[in-house]
């Protein structure tokens, strides 16, 4: 404890107060100059004077010294340090380099660093509490880190109060070195955690995020609330998936990828924590609801059906059981009402018979209480049915100091209770969704065979023009190569090449002009579609090489593009848009209206699998109108898949490709396939 | 107290000590033949015996002797009655008769009840309290009603956990006779209600719950939570707007209607009623956050980003008044951060500055428990600045124990108390959202010349024939006497008219079958469009006219419609279908997928103002089309209006007017107004 003190309030004396009272057994040594004593431990001058070398150094001095007592931690060998002391990178150019400059010395030392900048630490099993919060964690086996060391502070106090316990209670601070994929990596196999659940504002490296998270959350749910969600990214970009992108829908690709559960707020970041730690999650979607009060099983109903979930039916067995046990007035189907007078044996005789329904994944008993209503004996005769049944329960036992004693006998006996029905429902699905992600084999990507030398060759031709766009003659042979179906196409350099092409491929044809310098064709005029012969050609070259002339006098005009005119067809847009943090993140749309005005588009990183692929296209609001809805041709949807699958093996491959978009992917009738009839690429500056 | 009792756990005698307990100044008679004295009050024999008429009569007597004794009451003159007895309606058949036979006879005594089947009432201030709930309501400014009695007593021992008062505790039960209306009307002049909170389950008469909180909704904010959104409606309907009105969208839009803001959980419910108890309403959308933590602050800027509300943008003198009183590390934009260690002097010049910028409608203060915070002294600081400020100032003082003490100074200071900032943003918006439809004029409904006895012939004729469903030509007729431009369209009853009408009106014109019988004409092959000359006509007149004899052979075909082609142009679909409860539900949405696909469409109860009508256009996500995005033709948007307000109108005339589609309603380019192409109009039964 480098910077300990025993001045009342400050910083250093509380820090070293929490590691004495929370039971720490192992050798605390605060160090400070100016004592030989602190709360009768013995104190030393200096991390160099200490008897031996701790496992954790926690360092409280102010910011202009601490990276002197790193360097005396690396010296004698300490190889962890929690840097409480703030004054770094969040506190301006000065600071940034300060912190700078410790990493580098901390990293020349192999040290691991959490913080600076943060409350410290709590593992409530070691136990060691080292942090400057005049609260102290509760144990339990939530294990809980947050990027605000205020929001931990807040959360001590708030979990007191709603009974919630924790395995480690960590700060990050301003992660210079520990970050929350190192956290992850460590809690995945820590015994006494069942649930992470995380605050972040930020994450720092993407790609081991990914990693990292995907393989934890195999093993126990990371539930994590993100904040600065509608921040404006900064990154300005050219492409249509680019504007749509955003880091927003980047975070949330990323977290759907690696399994992660996202809370909306931080009171759902710990429902949902209550929920996980102490039950196990739903097989499947089907809901029994046992209630003494028609009202809150209304409420329960329409928030089951909002959420996804459904009621079970149950099986004419249960309901010969219920009606057997039941009085007549009580309803013996779902919701299950025992009436208002029940007392604790008509919850037994509908829990019991409920939980026994092969039909029913997961149950809420609902409690209200009445005149002869019995909270607490009724909590027990609940909890004595769920004990060691495979079904998630869930209580709301509703009202306030009544049924306290029945909340309390419901948490120890692993139910949590929730005031209102609605938050109940939520956790559950939730609960479900977890499960499902779990219940998914690891997908293989599927790897087609592609001629990647020659995408490669068209790459490096475009920069040693020293250009990074691509003009659509060379987007089109990279996706060629990529097996994605391309519409004929022939650069025509001049007016006999044109009409020769046209004739060749047949009309009726579209020209475009072939310009590097021209990319947004339709804006200057320079496309005409539906030219049906020679006559209508002639004018059409002559018209688009004009208005390139006229819009863009000084580029090279190489000349038009013709190609084959495509049947009606849907048309999609997929595209690429390079995230700084998470990678390649693939989009798709329909053409036109629904993806710019609608904004009906949806996101996953790439590499994708089959299931991701299908999923991407069935999200869409608009998916009924490939399935052919209101009478329109059914799309060749399995084509279109594949499309994204090539795509995601060629933004895969390439990291260079820091944009593409496909617009249109014509999308032909079932069994006709697709084509791509235009395309842009772009590659990293 | 009719039926009551001194044995313990009966209900009456639990009313009876309730009455009793409260403090209730008047007199009470307990009535029970087999007592003399009843928790020392002189017990009568019956209502008949009482010394004098009592001004409410409280029952509580097995159902099947209820009737009896209101007899007895109607007999002695006493107005008003309160059944608590179960038994009634919500218990099969035999309690519905029972209930049907007390409704006629209360009625016949002029007399006004409450329940049956409830769980009483209480008044705070009177005070009195004749329920038999074991907790009594805290003294308060909430007045609550609920369809549900056990959600009434889950209610008051969750509303003593959380502080909150009530003034009136009202069970409506079965709403025999008094209903949710007549509870507004009573509670619009009661001094000591501020906010009027719900819990239903359906309305009793929609006309009149319109006419009430409407008038209301204008004194004091009316907040309902409506339980059972998700039951599908009963009523089988024919039209597009009656397939996706629904009960769902009719109680949106009346609730809109009058100025009643929803609910979503019980315990927003509750949050919306504590804010609007204690705070004004926000002017404007701009607010400003004091915090002394950034995460926090971030969680605020997300949800009111997410909100529609803004970050006030602060003035050069507010930042100039923050910078000289704050440390330099401090942020004076918005949020305005006062660092970690801020004690309450911190908090009050950040406050204070704050709630004199004319930009800041309202401030939210959040407040984190770190080393050197004083909440206490901060809530008090926060407290004084806020007193008599017509700004809206909500706290958001996060933790736990060691926010209680100023979680009371806020309270009593009239400042609710968040645990996190969502749930302060939430209210925020909902009491903007108040303040909106406040500062709304009562807006007159336009009228419209028209030749109502025109459309009043047309239905009449519809009758005579025995029908209730109007063919295309008729429908046009009615909606052309309501000024409703209809495409030019003749009835051709053989081909030689056919020809005659399409010559007269020019090429290219539509044919569609006319038949009483063939309602959805393109099913059937009914209809083609794009006719350019005769012969095209002659093979299209065989065409429909013989697919309607084989696909309806016992058809009357009348002949066959000849319409205009219509130049390219928007498509609109309006529509009104007549909701049992609320009446004429009017919707409007873009043609063909836009409604059917990705339903996106808009509702508003007839008749609508000339606000309402553009709202409802607004409010679709595919707007923008119409307005002229992605290079599409701008469209007569007013000329739409005026139509949505001319089928207003139409449909407000004739309450026998059951379902309407006006599907397309062609938009054609601005300032060429709109012209219906097809229409479908269908009589009450």
């Amino acid at each position: 404890m480098v910077g300990a003190s025993e001045k009342p309030g400050k910083v250093g004396t509380v820090v070293l107060e929490n590691i004495v009272r929370c039971g720490y057994a192992g050798k605390v040594f605060p160090v400070n100059p100016s004592h030989e004593k602190i709360m009768g431990l013995a104190c030393y001058p200096s991390v160099s004077a200490l008897p031996q070398t701790p496992d954790l150094a926690v360092i409280i001095v102010p910011a202009s010294a601490v990276q002197a007592v790193v360097e005396e931690c690396g010296e004698r060998g300490v190889k962890a340090v929690a840097i409480i002391s703030a004054g770094f990178k969040e506190s301006g150019r000065e600071g940034y380099r300060r912190e700078a400059e410790l990493k580098r010395v901390a990293r020349s030392y192999g040290m691991r660093v959490l913080g600076p900048n943060c409350l410290g630490l709590a593992d409530t099993s070691t136990p060691l509490n080292a942090t400057f919060a005049t609260r102290a964690p509760q144990p339990g086996k939530v294990a809980f880190m947050s990027q605000s060391g205020a929001l931990c502070t807040a959360v001590l106090g708030w979990s007191e109060e709603n009974h919630l316990g924790f395995s480690r209670f960590i700060s990050l601070g301003n992660k210079m070195d520990l970050d929350e994929s190192d956290m992850l990596e460590d809690l995945e196999n820590d015994g006494n955690t069942a649930v992470i659940a995380a605050y972040l504002e930020g994450i720092s490296d993407g790609g081991r995020f990914l990693e990292i998270a995907s393989r934890v959350s195999r093993s126990k749910p990371v539930v994590i609330f993100k904040a600065g969600v509608t921040q404006a990214g900064a990154k300005a970009v050219s492409s249509h998936t680019g504007t749509l992108a955003g880091s927003e829908n980047a975070y949330a690709a990323a977290f759907r990828r690696c399994g992660v559960l996202r809370a909306g707020t931080v009171e759902e970041l710990f429902a949902l924590a209550r929920g996980f730690t102490s039950q196990p999650c739903p097989r499947g979607a089907r809901v029994a609801v046992v209630t003494n009060a028609g009202g809150p099983g209304i409420i329960a109903s329409d928030a089951l059906e909002r959420s996804g979930l459904s009621l079970a039916g149950l099986e004419e067995e249960t309901a010969r059981r219920l009606r057997e046990g039941l009085p007549e007035a009580a309803s013996v189907y779902n919701p299950v009402d025992v009436l208002g007078d029940a007392g604790e044996d008509r919850y037994r005789l509908a829990v019991e018979s409920v939980l026994a329904d092969p039909g029913v994944d997961a149950l809420l008993v609902i409690l209200t209480p009445q005149a002869m209503t019995r909270p607490a004996e009724t909590a027990e005769a609940v909890a004595r049915c769920a004990r060691g049944c495979e079904k998630t329960v869930l209580a709301v036992f509703m009202g306030g100091e009544e049924v306290q004693e029945a909340e309390r006998i419901l948490r120890e006996a692993g139910i949590p209770n929730y005031r209102f029905p609605e938050g109940a429902v939520e956790t559950l699905r939730r609960m479900r969704e977890y499960s499902e992600y779990l219940s998914r084999r690891s997908e293989a990507v599927v790897h087609f065979e592609v001629d990647r030398g020659k995408a490669m060759e068209v790459f490096e031709s475009v920069r040693r023009q020293g250009r990074n766009e691509l003009i659509e003659v060379e987007a089109r042979e990279v996706l060629a190569a990529y097996g994605l179906p391309v519409a004929r196409t022939a650069l025509a350099t001049n007016l006999e090449e044109c009409i020769r092409a046209a004739r060749e491929m047949g009309y009726p044809v579209v020209v475009k002009i072939a310009s590097p310098q021209i990319l947004h064709k339709t804006d200057v005029g320079g496309v005409v579609v539906g030219i049906n012969n020679t006559d209508d050609l002639v004018s059409a070259y002559e018209r688009v090489t004009n208005n390139a002339r006229k819009f863009f006098p000084r580029a090279d005009i190489w000349g038009v593009l013709v190609q084959e005119m495509l049947p009606p067809s849907h048309e999609l847009i997929l595209g690429m848009s390079r995230d700084a943090q998470f990678g390649p993140l693939l989009m798709v749309g329909l053409g036109g209206i629904y993806v710019e005005v609608l904004k009906d588009v949806s996101f996953r990183l790439a590499p994708v699998s089959e299931r991701e692929a299908g999923e991407m296209l069935r999200e869409l609001k608009s998916y009924w109108l490939l399935r052919g809805a209101r009478g329109e041709v059914a799309a060749d949807i399995e084509a279109a898949e594949e499309c994204i699958l090539r795509v995601s093996q060629l933004v895969t491959d390439f990291e260079d490709l820091a944009e593409l978009d496909i617009n249109p992917l014509r999308v032909l009738e079932n069994g006709k396939g697709c084509l791509a009839a235009d395309a842009r690429i772009v590659l990293k500056e």
